[in-house]
């Protein structure tokens, strides 16, 4: 299986990533996480991006606050699918590294996910290497009804509270 | 090969939609366009959304402004890529459909592209895909080149109109 | 009397949601609380809308953060009122929850409160009720003086403070 | 039937306001319309609020824009339904207006609808007033059917289009 | 001297509300305070605001947070000057109290200060009474050089621990 | 009677300064109109500020966009009050220019009105020096009649409308 | 005298960018424009801006809307100070340009000017250059005092105009 | 060499502006660092302006909140160029501040970093000296080396730690 990239542009940004690796390991894909900055070693991250389909990666993962440009950067040296996560912290809690993720110029896309959404990265990461893998797919289709349950069971939590009222 | 879903909320949206269409074709990845309403008609947008990997689909646009609910009903029915065009045109320019799309809950993402991004969902949707098709890899790196290539020659008529100052 | 739905989208709201069951009951009026997710349980959301107004339901209150997709996802399958209550908590404040809740499409509204304004829910649910029902008007002009007396007892706690300075 | 109020700031509303007038029509529900404002003819503003449950409306509308009041105004002089329909055209596309309308104290809830949702509003009344009207609810369930035939007539029209080509 | 009127919507201003008071003391300004709601009060409110001329008013100054229609109200039932402060703590850190307080309609001006600026909102009303009250502008002038002074002894205290360095 | 300064940043800002003029005029009250800016010509600006008092103005209007600092630079170089009316047009519809003049530090106010407010800034010149001069009050109180009036046509004007169909 | 370097991400921004070069032109300092993105040709861009001080630039001028990179992919591969110029046209008005220009992480700077102020970002590149030129900063004192001479004919004809009425 | 002036507009804002000094002092340029307020001391700030190229300074650096005037009223009284530093703290995380300080009038300019940017101030500060300065250009770029051997130790050590799981 193709493997999936998960980068940061900081090592602060790591009690949040950590959750996207989490889960990529919950599904049995392979991931390698990297710290790379778009601004303090450019030509790395470049570098990295530029041969990560020829280094065996289907996807690659990139988080970053404030002005966040590192999903943007890898996306413009790679034609593999990025996918940003905008990390909170910044100028009106996150609203500027949502912004500098997602408005990304035409031929250049960014699959952006909410803030500080590193699981969703995860999965949508999954959603990705599902659509040739069909064994992938069942998986996230059981976690799909796992959710369900819970909830079912948080509502059966719920409504036993209610009726000791 | 398998196909795109290009989902819009309203037929007012086809006409930056049809952008989207454009792209995959050129990229001769086979599609389908739908005009389906989360609210309107929730019971059918579900139900596509539900049988779409069985129907043959590999990723699903779609587009919807305001309180934009579309992606995510989508989204929330099944666990194919699912990416979210926020159109503009609400209160604050789009921000609405901007949040409304990106902001979903762990679980169930959206893979948001910018505001009226329909070409970029296309583009999106083509490294999907290809991150199991070479042929179309290779389609996309020859794309990217192109986009070079056309910076390259707007420089050149840059520096011609400087020089005849 | 119609029963009134109290639908959260996670028990993480339930400390904020359960303000809108106290004021209700105060006002006798008789309603369920349930948690239904639009995205991860869409099919049992939109059965407990459309059937709604047959199972003796009034009003529905829906609660949700984030991209608030709750109280639209039931406005598009009941022609019952449905008041959403937008959660405070994701990027900005809870704008992006309140946006994705009001901002609701041509013929399918969504009575939005404040943010997390689960007592205001309530009020505006026992209004609605309140329509066809002049003992629940009593009780609500009732309350409402009370708030008036509450105020004029705070103002004369307030001169009585100032007095002594 | 109880009559609905549609109040609006400024004739300069008439042109959105009248959208929520023909609705009601629409619905053979009868309704006043009038030009009052809050802050330049606040008595007969509070008048008219505190009156109109014995003057026999049912619910009231109020659009107003910029430091929209109206809806708060006639909120806090009555215990009736108020529905707020925020007027777009001051700072921030009617940011200012839906703020304005949407966040009211605890106790005094308004039922705010979208920027301009002037057709939502009249919607939203009539879905209150069918609550205890099972004749207006079925006009109601036929609407939303109409409206989903709509759609399906454009997606019909879309896909002989997309046939064409 | 006329008298300074300072409202608040609320108990739970006071603590800001206080440093109004407090400024308005130092520069021998008789005030009165009072907590009238523009939602929960809305009579009192009006009647305060259009006998408070008669009643030896000279300015009044009106805190309010979330739709803060309080000062609004007062400027729409007198002609008075009215001076607003808006409250953090709403949405958006107070940006809907900031809004619902400064977006007056043409003719009923609030005279807008800092979110919070309960301070300043004082030093306006002096200001005001000062116009045609020359002892109260030199002290109006005297607290200026105060300050001025201030900030001459914090720049000294900060130039003696650089030099310690 | 003392003067009211009405100064602009720039002459582009004239079309809707003169707004002020035209309704200080109507209400009898004498005024400067000048150019004066807080980047451009900061010393003039300053003197202007500091030598208003004793040059016989009692209240300065003060209009500027963008970065906003007009009406604060002439606040802090006079005790006088300073009316600020943000002027649209810059990033956020005006947002800029509301933040600039009414976010003023603790001591030194700015009485802001709405955006684009030159109406309502020269309404509340006028109620300020009405504070102290019982003919401009009594003016005031016929100009907000004649509002009211106003609104009652239109209003009678819509019910012949409405009585027509 | 060193170049500055005036680089836009597009030629659709030309239209605002050539202001810059006009007022570089204006006080006679040598500048180079180009089109070169950050996304479309990364690796021209990060190679020009490794380079730029070897090839005689001073100082970096970057213009681009949206996502906004440009001027932080200069920066992160130069020390010459890089001034960014946030375009507006994407979503809420170019406050997406301006917070992925401005919100630079920690040792990487942006001297950010307003929007699509490409003439400041000019005038601070010559204020930059004339810290080591006298001759230029002598220019730079001349324009501002032919600035201020404008002010002055703007502010005499005004008072001509209200002289004559 | 020149010295650069770090100006902020209250004691409370040292805390944040000492950062911009450490800066300096590791760069070895000298510095002075003044508190001065644009509003509550203007005749010294703009003095100090006015008269700091022919005292040796070659940059200012500005930090201030809120409304935050003191950069423009730096900039408006000098051709040197100024350094902005927009301070969190006021509506909206600090919005205000940054609108302030970056949306200058056309001729002004003032180099805008990110909100707290303190130490970006003070590089951004060194590379405009370093223009002229050859030994200084040396030591950024050191420092630029340093700042990626950082981020290379962080990786080393995310590998070891992801090693070891």
């Amino acid at each position: 299986m193709k493997k999936v990239a998960v980068i940061m542009g900081s090592d602060s940004d790591w009690p949040v990533v950590k959750g996207a690796c989490a889960q990529l390991k919950e599904f049995g894909i392979p991931y390698e996480a990297h710290i790379l900055s778009a601004h303090r070693t450019p030509a790395q991250a470049a570098e990295f991006a530029r041969s990560a389909r020829a280094n065996g990666f289907g996807v690659m993962i990139c988080a970053a606050g404030m002005a966040a440009h590192l999903a943007g950067a890898f996306a413009g040296n790679s034609t593999l699918p990025v996918i940003g996560i905008p990390m909170k912290g910044g100028a009106m809690d996150g609203l500027d590294a949502l912004l500098a993720t997602v408005q990304m110029p035409s031929g250049i896309p960014v699959a952006t996910v909410a803030l500080n959404g590193a699981k969703n990265a995860a999965v949508l990461a999954a959603q990705i290497l599902a659509v040739a893998d069909d064994d992938l797919a069942a998986k996230l289709d059981a976690a799909r009804e796992k959710m369900a349950r819970q909830i079912a069971e948080k509502e059966a939590k719920l409504q036993a509270e209610l009726d000791e009222r």
